[in-house]
């Protein structure tokens, strides 16, 4: 044959958006390498401007960003990131989104409303992402959105071993604070070995003016429930559920949810709240005005990090997560 | 200019698969118009062979299949037609699909499965589909599939007003068979101004063997309920979900779900069920053997019919929906 | 440089649909390792349902499905099974089909019909397929259908070197079935050293009602004639050319295709013909009822495990076939 | 409704490239049109500038080239004819290739080769082609190698026409020059009601040095033969099968072929043949050395011309032929 | 011919994003029309949702919103209200972009930079968008990043006839401010009849630290100069140039730019400029701290609608812009 | 697992057309390996034939051609050549294309007009091309019109550090022959640490007929000036910019271009002009009219050879060229 022959090499290469550095030190840091520097600033105008220190060649390119306020500058952040890799002759470019943004807008709640997640998932690929990989989507389905392969991770061993280590398991009720978050409410059951209850909202027929009933399906009374939910947003749903615990009987209240994003009137309510504690993950960085004694986040890190180096060396990512069966390869 | 400039004209032609000639027709009635005579049939080794008798030149081209079983028959039978009509120079093509096939494959339950929902709408883009109207998808989340307008049609208004014009409203209590899909339940009870139950299945945890439960939630001693689900497909969830109401009291129970799939031991599961009516719409064929006194089948042609003539007039979707806040345009 | 970098390996995984499970053993057989345990089945209504049971991530996955009644399913399997490895992170993906279904719809016979076998090439190429290897198409034009790399394997050696073996070289004469395949006939006379004889239809003016008349043009008395075509689907224009040249003297006829389709009348035509063996490869499976004395089925699997080896070591193709000036890399 | 309304108009533009003007003006005239007036001319370097003088925007666009020689120069001239016309807001853009360059190399004959038929329906896709129409393609599978509508059109008609009127019906024999290429001529058996002959290339085994032998099949003794063929390049085929027929006892040969490529060493050969009359098209411009007493050319634009009104009307293209079943719409 | 035929008609519906509502009510004034209403608010956590208020079906939908600050939360609401657009069924989707964000970003003017200009057109092609229209690009290269028509308007003969209109004639200069926007100084030398000076930037080599000297070419001295450009930003780069003029003797300092960015530090430097006039269209909305006596903004709202009106109507573009020879259609 | 799991290799190729065959040859020397035999072909019509005489599976291919004239069959035959690489199981394609054709068609100068340069891009993706590799494009934004990355190399050292080490540094002047062309006659500046000057041509007001005056900015009397340019193609344009700096009084003037295309009049023109010597590289072949003593022809080989080299071995590109920041990675 006319030409050169060589053994292959592949080259692991981790690469942020400033949304949110403390978790990319973390993962670089489980990885054990750093991450790629790069120059990257908003122009007067607010355009953003990127630039990568270190050639990209060639490399399998892991980009994290998530998608934190403000949420589009961030995203388009990517985009562009995403962009400038393969430009620069990226191998594979994975997209590593801990919060996925417009998750909610997942489809049409009425006519003439775009759906938001699914243009995301476009905009990812037309950039020039290979890949994603992510941490509990707001519904499973969002994965069948973006034409590749979705590496879809769960908080859940890291938030309920947190919560079954602390908590007397003899009294524990796991609790779902709506009718159709129920299935991974079942989760936690299962590896809690703990019985479930349902918060049902619904509104009071006999009452003017459509006041919510919140409905609490099974024993509460003298338990102490932990609330599990994707993510907490302005609150309001949640410590609404907490109350409703707590005006049945429930001795304790804790509240999990993988995806603190605690915008608005989150600080007050939580600050507020009868609820003994709150766990997240840090998907998301923690507002300052949060970072109060009763809210702890544990480290999604160590998940993003195994789930890199899988990725890396073709091993089976679901490998990581025995205990589930979770939608992992 | 140079040229010729003559007032644009547009025509409508409808076209059918062999799946369920007969909803195709009576759709066709409807619009007043005839399905385009199309020759089709299997050769020898089961391939298809289709022509169309007259020209889909420069026609906005609607086709409808329901993916009925043989299933993957039938929407390869659709996926022919469409390539037909795209290579025939129809102007724009409107796959009518009133029951979804696959719709359940719409995540990756666990590791390495398909996302078969996302790969049916692929398809259909491939093949040259401009748009798809279906009837009530398994999960909304798959109108985010397709990549262009999907309208996607509810038989909740014919199925309650008829469970409304019969039953004795004041007993009438709504039934979701399933945590998760209490979302409709509701708005059934907002239509009927009927209260809600749940029934929850859950395994026993003090008795070997993971027995499963049935659960219910909410009053149904002496109601008439009617347990309202998508699709009914070998009977057993639902006949076990009526069988609980029974065992807590209920008078009678109805069962209505839009797709009566009725395949493998639905046949005899209906038949020995206490449930006093089955209802359904004809988006797929009654099976002959569950031509019973205790099984109602509801038209859903002039649904379809009217989103035919709205799209091809342009006119709103949604309007023909008023009362409800489905996703239409 | 920041990151990782390591050597680079690579993996070959062979995957099966269920349509011709024995042809597949005999393949990873040939390459010295098993196919890949997959759970797969129909549900109650005809959907398939597809998971491995190892992880395929970074693999170059070889998928062999081949379109045997009823082909509409194992068509849809096969792209099913493809989306399954696309979103499990395979590196590449190529599909083998021994029997291209639909390769006979390669054009418009006629106005608005469909074109299948385009078709069918974009369907794979939409669910994820890198590449495709498959055995003596209808026509070499299918290989530009798809729109990447496509192996063209032949069956003629195999075919030929048994047929050659087998009769007395002096008296063996190849005969085409068709004005229209006289290229392939030409290639086995260069391989075995014999003359060529054609059988052409054609419609007999002076007989009313079209009556087909087949012309042999070449010498057929007392010569041992072998009948070479692609595929025997029902038999029907494979006896009567064979009995035209019964009729022109021939002593004996054998006939001989790589794809045995062999349906609808395919069995009682050929048990009652005067040909003494028919010769097939085991691209399609043999229907039981014609697992008879005068049907002979040679194996293809070598062939392809040959291609899939030399896919992998990025070999020529070419080189394994070096007799030939077939198509191909 | 917020907006404005008004009715729709459609417009038809017919536009040229340099490569064949007199059959565009001839189109043009029968369409009751004038060329839409581009000003077009090659840079120093050979590079092509155009710019239409008339805005297409909204039109229905119809572009006229036909792949003459310089046949690359003229294959780039459409395509960025093509360009232009995408960029300059045009509604449909219809591609007219009377003669379309590289239908030879519609597979690869060896294995490295390009599929360039191929090739040249993606590069017309890609610049922004919709449909294209051409004559008598080299094989009819090239139709399904473009992503949309082709209307492949059919000299037949016209030529056989002409043939039929001039020669004594009784003594007609239709001759296939190739085996390969008996489908047309039982066409023209058909139409004109005449007997089909054969002539058959092979190798003479008992002759050293590979020398051609041309049998002909059927009879040809004191019969006037038409030789049918799609195009004529060189003329080296076409005149030994000639010879070959004059061999066998013909009265006389014309020869008819839809495309009159006659490259290279055409010209003598065509003169110094005993054949009596050449009959082609103009789907190509004819040499100015080869306007022969006994070449005589035939207008295809009257078919063209056909062929774009029914698609700017949205007629059917197929009623134009009705005599003969052709892949029309 | 089965089914239903009518004649056409089209409608025209005009759309605005959040970023610049005052000219999108101008447009829409100009149009005789009104904006359709429009439900767009931030969730608390930034993340945008719309919903249209009136039925976009079968429309020619043209979408306003020009990319101010904060420029990435508009371009992704563009997207966003886009894709809604895309799934309510709209006929034809153009999107105007008075000011087109990251427009300078338009190359790698160093090595693993990303090419944002181009990623902004892939990202509205791949959310829906068919055509842009657009107002003075930063490069007339740009139309190209678009994979379809751009309409290109000039803001040249607003800014040009307001300036000429206003100043002595005889004693106007026309000054690019660099020596690579000389191009667009032609122009305005052409259309008002006035002599050309440029400004180069260049480094003094005899003095250390690399300081800029502003060449002046051509003669300023007691002229009356207008400086042209397609944008002020922070504005330091024109306010150099204009002090070079007066210390070249200039009698007075026109400055005139299609976009009035204006970020950062502007306001302070035009506050304090000796330049007379700044003078803008308001592709951009003005900061409030920069309404200032010596700032004119014109409206470029008639140039918009007549753009739209002309594509509504298939008129031609270009016979707007009569005077100058720029990218029209 | 099951399966085969072997260390990865990857193999360079290097393929050329036969437009320049000379600087192929060169570059794999550079490199220490041969050029792919190749079998390539017109035939008689002007359709081009090829076929790689070695198999291409699984290599890193690259493939140069430069776009000379008869520039539209270079550029369809390198366009072919990538489809059969494609088609040949390529694994990579990279185009080098030293002198990329249409460059100056980047943008509609007027209405109505292609955008060649972005439609060359996109033909080179349709047909396969995985990446660009370039030199000095005419304009920096042809980059973003390819989607994928494309390396930009430059001629800018070999060129200047010839000059620079031929002339008397303090007499030098760079010189741009165009105001628009000035950033890089910067470079130049930088590099060799010499003055600008500027030729800028404009229109005469005070003559009729439109006389264009070339005026000179900056010093050149007695001054030894190289002007710079990125091609020279009829040399009109060059060769009046350096008469005008004789008429300044320059004491010498060298040209440089990095692509002589030396169309049409060039020859004469080169050949009359008082300027002493034109230096180019061999992007494209010289005409043997133009091998004159004062022309001079540097090799871009080792530049185009270096960056292959790195390309392969996943190196940065932008390391060959410290001293300038030029876009590479």
């Amino acid at each position: 044959m006319t030409g050169i022959k060589t053994t292959g090499e592949k080259k692991l290469m981790f690469f942020s958006g400033r949304a949110h550095p403390e978790l990319a030190e973390e993962v670089a840091h489980e990885l054990g390498i750093g991450v790629v520097p790069t120059k990257a600033f908003d122009f007067a105008n607010g355009e953003i401007y990127v630039r990568y220190q270190e050639s990209a060649r060639g490399a399998d390119c892991f980009l994290i960003q998530s998608h934190t306020a403000p949420i589009n500058k961030w995203i388009m952040e990517q985009l562009i990131m995403i962009d400038a890799l393969k430009r620069a002759s990226a191998r594979s470019i994975t997209v590593i989104v801990p919060f996925y943004g417009y998750a909610r807008q997942d489809k049409k709640h009425r006519g003439r409303e775009p759906i938001s997640a699914r243009l995301v998932a476009d905009l990812m690929k037309t950039a020039g992402a290979d890949r994603i990989v992510t941490v509990d989507l707001h519904t499973d389905q969002i994965v069948g959105f973006f034409d590749g392969p979705v590496d879809h991770l769960f908080a859940l061993p890291i938030l309920a071993d947190y919560v079954g280590a602390k908590v007397d398991r003899d009294k524990l009720t796991v609790v779902s604070p709506d009718a159709g978050r129920v299935r991974v409410a079942d989760r936690w059951c299962d590896r809690l070995g703990a019985p479930l209850a349902i918060v049902h909202k619904r509104r009071d027929k006999d009452v003017a003016n459509q006041v919510t009933v919140h409905e609490v399906v099974g024993n509460v009374e003298g338990r102490v429930c932990v609330l599990v939910d994707d993510m907490i947003d302005t609150g309001g749903t949640i410590c609404a559920a907490a109350d409703a615990l707590f005006a049945h009987g429930a001795e304790d209240v804790i509240v999990t949810a993988t995806h603190g994003v605690l915008s608005g009137p989150a600080a007050d309510r939580l600050k507020n709240s009868k609820v003994s504690e709150f766990v997240f993950t840090n998907t998301l960085p923690t507002p300052n005005e949060l970072e109060l004694d009763k809210i702890t986040v544990l480290s999604i890190a160590p998940t993003i990090a195994n789930a890199v180096r899988e990725i890396f060396e073709d091993g089976s990512v679901t490998s990581l997560f025995e205990e589930q069966s979770g939608p992992q390869d």
